[in-house]
């Protein structure tokens, strides 16, 4: 993760969420009063964030305030554990508390989502990804969360992967000529990954020597005839309606990756919540 | 809403989202081509954000992009609904897609949750409203869909509310000391609200005149006998645990507001595509 | 206040004031010069802003600016009293000098008039409002002057209280309908102040349950009119044309509040210069 | 003036007094309803920035916002003059009014002073100049003000112009020697300003040809000396406790320039409203 | 390009240029003079940058300005010609001349350099790419440059390729194990780029599978042995010490790939100068 | 120079040049590895920027990375001289070497042709001096390089100094009306600069006491013949076709400073890598 961007986007979050000041706590503590401040899971769930946002999110409003213990992105979380210690002035305690849940309960809920996708293909040779289907403005946070999940990423944006969809498609007048007119402007860095609805366009993908086939949409059994052509020539995605019910047989019918958007986009907060002692 | 706030933001959210540029797309359409792109909905949903949210996304990546026809806020979308009509060049058209789709699809699912909830309660005098339980980032937008919902909003942000916990009574010593200490300060044009968890402290708000008595995470027999003695000298905000299971029978107890942060922490994705045609 | 804002202020001052470097005294001190400075009172005046705006200011230079010692916000100052003293970089001090002194005289200023009109009616149960008649770029200082001078803050912005005028009255056709209008959509959180000119208005706000009445431009003799139907039903909020002259006999009327844009917009600069000594 | 500069300004007044909207009006217009708002002058001065302040201003609310007719700078304006006509939705014309009112009459507060001062002077070969004594963020727009009053700029900032004063004097051990070690490092279009605060020092000053001497606090009769030694060979500015009472006396000494921190560290805000009718 | 972006930069570049004012010109010109201005070539060179950055540098100065006619980009300029035609408020012609001057002398400077080393490898199957040393903060504007004298553009940033050094095989102990290592996490869709020194290193690429081998510092009879076992099944890039001299000795190795950081890095700006003439 | 802006400017380079992170090292290194790095000079050349340009990149990055050792500005480095030494976390040092070589690279490489051009003239009373033809966004530090060299600055930007050109002097009729009319309102701190083309031109000046006159692209003879009739009556500058070859002669004819766009525009990048030693 890139702290500094981190910073910065937080500092919005605050202006966001604490405006001028909190009106209320200020009217009621000191600047000098210290507190001890503990992130409490209330469920069961994967831990993310707590030592790399969470953390950085506190230390954002004030330096001072240290992280006494904290638990491992990855870990797993019981109802009652102690996931987060801060001590800091209470103020800035309470100030930050908000826009840190706010981050770490979705970012829990990511990584636990993307675990229970993970541990159903656990014994397969196959990768889990996102898509680009994050919140705006809290994609490279989202993506971490992924990772930490056990999931793998996808693109993080327009410019750092090609993906050739049916409307590059038909503007071309065919998969051949899309990919040979992107081939040449692209960095000869980047794979080049192409949709495929049909078994014929996985044919032609393979013809002009396509990296990367994102098999969208197909049933399995068209899954299995493209791996049946594909498999050692092509990576082979799969995308479009993976659920915790279906991504197993999916992965069974040998694709190398599983595309998923609803890791990000459909994944429920976890519950926490913070617990303050005042000097 | 604020359109300039929302403008900045949209510019940060297209960094993250386009980087350097679509890198596909570019090496396949020129600048001059003209696209028709539609939104259509792929489920049944409350509609939010076409005109004034999605539609400035678009004028963002390019003023030139125009709003043929769009569907209003509030409005019931239905499988195969067209949302929004624009007609613009297809580079920009399938720049901003992704940014749009992204921010459209969240809102309608905040607002459509919303209408859940209001339409369990809406023969009953009762407000229901949202927490900052919102995503970093995002709370100006997902406070509208709240609105276009049916419910109504709780305060913006820590600086223009008070709400006195129970921390800040804890350290006051009393509820009452807590009210008065914070009223020596605060603006007169703010009400007092406290959170209370039992009926004597409900009963010590009513003795200092707090305007607004958060019942917090109370059994619907509490709120009732809250109610007995509150109702018409302080509003009553029941807090915690609601769900669409249990809202009416917390509304029947009398209380004036029923505030939920699954409103904008649980809400899913509503799904959204866009169809691309090219001149 | 907050801290983070005054940071990110300062640094656009210093922009503006420095611009590319101190010509002059880069030419003549080098980096490593340490030099004491000191901030003298030319004229008697109420202190604001040593340790929390000043000192601020120049650690945003240079954080290794250390404070010797300064004055505490709220006391008076008489001709000769050093208010800060500072020890760091001779260029850094140099640097920083003239914003820190433009803030800080105006600063002490704001609260030296305002403790002049608190000091008429220290013995009334009135408050001294300020209004958004404050200096763009520096109503949190400026509110902030206010409170140390012994005054209390108005709403900070357009979205954190309600002020119903005329403009709004005129379009609803009734102050009745105006309130009715505007509470069904805002926080429950917000009392809501109506601007009354006449006794009729404040009787019409008095029979909507109005919160807060604005009496605008009223003579004293329709202040005590007022006072006498709505006192403990509504508070008063004396407005326009308080001088310290007449400020005594408002606040005689029995009127809650009393605000005064002179507070800001007219408070004179109060006279301070630094003092330096190279080692 | 830097339009740009001006906007980006204008853009974070909003944010501080508009925040995330104005919830009054916006309970009561609608975003289609146009009004016409007129400035008032409510006391006699010199009209300052109506076209080219508060018209930005209102159109960097919304480009739509039209002139319909507006006071030219530098003009004298009468009780009851209308000032500026504009045309656009209410709801914009309520949202920037603040903000526009609040620099006008500070700026034609500043016209007005300084053209006071100049008045007095009218007829004498002597510059009124202002200082860097401005308000921190908005110094382009005040020394603009000085000039629409007839006054004349010092330097914008601590590097585009040179001056030396005590500090660097005693660091350096001489006059001589300061004027010699800023000699060789500023760019040669510079001119070498030095402050004097005896007749010795406007001596040493002129045998190593200073352009600019600065006569630091000197009564008249110490003035006239040095204009008789001075009077052509170098430029000479009077500094220090200028009022429109001694200003003429200070000017018929002969000095070149005076310049005067109270143009815009002391001017008062001149009595301007906003008058709407809603269409 | 992204225009947004451009047009940020380009701010920035007019806050550096022209600070508070171009204040000789603006005492000369009032607003609504109109002038005509032609970019006229020096020199011979190929043409960068016109009319999608020169006339948007104008542009966002003042968006009056027009341009009549420019040259297309990659076109070969001969003294004398003129490139770019422009009419507009003769202040805004003269303030954004020196950036936009900067800016296309450089880019011209760039695309014929590259077209120099395209010109001499232009009947052999070879890329000649950039490098990031670019010049910081011009990035985007560079690699525009060297795609329109001919050239491609190697990674853009960090994080979107990989390129396995030798810092990073040294701490894997193996070119094979940093290989390994690095495709656990990368995205699907970029290839692994490895830097190799020997023809032990090139053959150990072939064997994990590498899909890019940079063939660094090497001569060109070590080139012609990697092309011969490597051909077809990894792209091959040289890179280092590639100069106009032996850039087709190098090409004729047989390599797909040179990279060089001259092109960027190494470009002299090309001769043009802005002609005006005022209505 | 201005570190917090050099700072601000370092920020958006990394944005640039690391976008979301280092994929490669981030594979490879865990965030607690410590390295060293050194900066090694491949040619010779004048040092510029190591401790106070690379050191503050790095330190931007993370402030832990430490300065072992750093060569003086202004120093002669020699092939294989370690230019600087710094121990800090492996990944940081990764991370931030690019935009750390690009720019000292560049600024080594303006500093050894400022002072080459020093050189040829050091026994002569003349100044080297730059333009505003810097690179976009780089020009305080191009500015400072040029100093290291030995050079001396021209004006910073449009607003710091006067420069009056043909266009101004066609506008106003004649040099002495465009003197005038200049004289009028800039401020008295800043000479008045005039180019002049011609010998009457000169003359023209030096009756209306210009300060200093730019002799423009004027051979060397008529450059004598101006300081003939100018020496002690205005300062003389020399401007246009300055070549390493016929920068003494120019000197010799008496002129006060010669002014050379080559010393920003046309010096080419140095040559200095980055080695790194992990522990």
């Amino acid at each position: 993760m890139n702290k500094a961007e981190l910073i910065e986007s937080v500092k919005r979050f605050f202006a966001e969420d604490i405006g001028q000041g909190d009106i209320t706590s200020q009217a009621i503590f000191t600047p000098d009063q210290i507190g001890h401040a503990k992130f409490i899971a209330k469920d069961s769930f994967i831990v993310c964030g707590m030592e790399n946002i969470a953390l950085p999110v506190f230390q954002t409003k004030n330096p001072a305030i240290s992280c006494v213990k904290s638990s491992e992105d990855g870990a797993k979380a019981n109802i009652g554990d102690t996931l987060l210690s801060l001590t800091g002035p209470v103020l800035d305690l309470l100030a930050a508390e908000r826009v840190a849940l706010n981050l770490v309960q979705r970012l829990c809920g990511i990584a636990t989502l993307t675990s229970q996708f993970v541990e159903k293909v656990k014994d397969l040779p196959v990768r889990i990804v996102d898509t680009r289907k994050t919140t705006p403005g809290l994609r490279m946070l989202e993506k971490y969360a992924v990772r930490v999940g056990g999931g793998h990423n996808h693109r993080f944006n327009l410019a750092d992967a090609v993906l050739i969809k049916d409307n590059h498609i038909a503007a071309c007048g065919s998969t051949t000529s899309a990919v040979n007119q992107v081939r040449q402007t692209i960095p000869h860095t980047l794979k080049v990954e192409v949709e495929a609805e049909t078994f014929e366009q996985v044919k032609e993908c393979l013809a002009c020597n396509v990296e990367v086939i994102m098999l969208d949409n197909m049933d399995t059994q068209k899954m299995r005839d493209a791996v049946n052509i594909a498999k050692g020539k092509a990576l082979l995605e799969a995308s479009g309606g993976v659920t915790l019910e279906n991504v197993r047989e999916i992965a069974e019918t040998g694709v190398d990756i599983i595309s998923i958007g609803a890791l990000t986009h459909s994944a429920i907060a976890c519950d926490i919540s913070m617990k303050l002692e005042v000097d």
